[in-house]
């Protein structure tokens, strides 16, 4: 394991943990500021609009429930960015939810941050 | 569009024209040889085992139909890797399958060919 994938792998834990705590802005950390968001749904476009549309379709506890990302790969692509294939779980009182995603990762100023997340 | 983002386009644009002619080894042409595929079946890794599931998916030109994607955006990540996410829409006599993707690219010795495909 590089210190890339480290260091990747350590925001997705933030991420999870911030997550099963409630707290979505804590969450979004893990994101760049130009994050686009691909779903079924269409793609959505900057920090601002995704969080907004996390607090709309998750807004508390017992909507997010606990969240467990499972990590397939990680490519790296050049030195400053790279891919992630994954699968999500959401274990929720109610039902579980669950899908895959591709991530693209770019090594900002700040950390390596999520530029474009396509999950279904 | 710089030369990277013709290319790929060139090259899905070659993928299309070859599956419309019932070419799957012509269509696999886009791939690298260290392809993954990852769907919700599960991952196939190598150019051999993913042209082997097409062939078997996809065993004659009727059940092939018409390929037409859609290429929502191409983003750079170094000079040698982009991320493309779009959408497939296969249109066949019986009926229409969909849905979408994101692929990694790598710019090899013998061009612009993906080296992951999450296709759902």
């Amino acid at each position: 394991m590089n210190d890339a994938d480290a260091a990747i792998r350590g925001v997705m834990a933030e991420q999870e943990a911030a997550w099963d705590r409630g707290d979505i802005p804590a969450f979004m950390a893990g994101y760049s500021d130009t994050i686009c968001f691909i779903s079924k749904k269409g793609k959505t476009c900057s920090k601002a609009a995704v969080t907004a549309n996390y607090l709309k379709t998750y807004p508390d506890k017992r909507t997010m429930g606990d969240l467990q990302f499972g990590i397939h790969e990680i490519v790296m692509a050049g030195t400053d960015n790279a891919w992630l294939t994954g699968t999500w779980e959401l274990y929720r009182a109610a039902d579980t939810l669950g899908g895959g995603f591709s991530l693209l990762w770019a090594k900002e100023q700040v950390g390596w941050r999520i530029v474009r997340d396509h999950t279904y």
